[in-house]
């Protein structure tokens, strides 16, 4: 784990492929961020990365948020998750599904992307499977420009807690 | 509605009126933040006040959780939120619950502050009605770190949105 004497010591490439991940298949994300390097704390590294999705076009943080796969969706059934998502749903319980709850999820997912035209997204780190379902059905009262919200919203914290994974506190 | 060249030129003590309440009885945030003065666009203000609540100590952020008011709760019946709260919850619908809402509300909210010794807290302007009941439900399958981290997340959203209020996006 680097320091981040040596994060701000890294090569735009090696910035990238160190940060690229902390938001879902958008590396983008960190390549722009880089530009406000060296950072003097941790938290103006995560603050940079935070910027960048504030920043972002309309059309740039639906991107975003469509580089999420779907909770228990067809990409952990075929094991093409993204180590940090696959880390992620094993630890809200989400691998071990029954096949009832399973069906449940499938089938609130599929209502939702019907709904609004983007995968449900939240921090499975922050939330329990009960709580994951129980929220997932709550927001389908939203609207549309919430969820997109609550959607950007949500991965902030994702990303707050990949990039605590990443960088030693220490310098 | 002052431009951001007008934020820059505020006191100390303006900037503390202008901005303190952006997070809920908390004017040290608004203090804290001034350091980081002057800003360069409206974005870089929303972050530094974020990155107070995020430098901030784990008391600190208790705190700020803490002087939040329960949703539909006794605040609201006394008449006694403060402004941007009464505009938030009365555009959730939470002005107009019937009495078996408010009372499940107020079963929901009991239940929950017994359960990790906090108000739940989440952001109204981004959730419709039947969407804060039933997150509010979900979210006491949550342990209390995953909440206490749910809570400063939303409140991150309050603030995100009182600060676009205040702040003409023109320079």
């Amino acid at each position: 784990m680097p320091t981040l004497d040596e994060v701000n010591g890294l090569t735009p490439r090696e910035f990238s492929a160190t940060f690229g991940a902390v938001y879902e298949h958008s590396p983008w994300i960190a390549e722009r961020a880089f530009e406000r390097a060296p950072f003097a704390t941790p938290l103006d590294l995560q603050l940079a990365l935070y910027g960048v999705v504030q920043a972002a076009s309309e059309g740039e943080r639906l991107a975003l948020v469509q580089a999420h796969p779907e909770l228990a969706g067809k990409e952990a059934g075929a094991g093409a998750l993204t180590e940090a998502s696959a880390r992620e749903q094993s630890a809200a319980g989400l691998g071990t599904l029954t096949p009832d709850q399973k069906a449940e999820l499938r089938e609130l997912n599929r209502r939702y992307r019907e709904a609004f035209g983007f995968p449900f997204v939240i921090c499975a780190r922050l939330n329990r499977r009960d709580a994951i379902l129980g929220t997932l059905r709550a927001r389908l009262a939203n609207t549309r420009e919430q969820e997109l919200a609550n959607a950007i919203a949500q991965i902030g914290e994702i990303a707050r807690l990949r990039i605590a994974d990443l960088v030693d506190r220490a310098r």
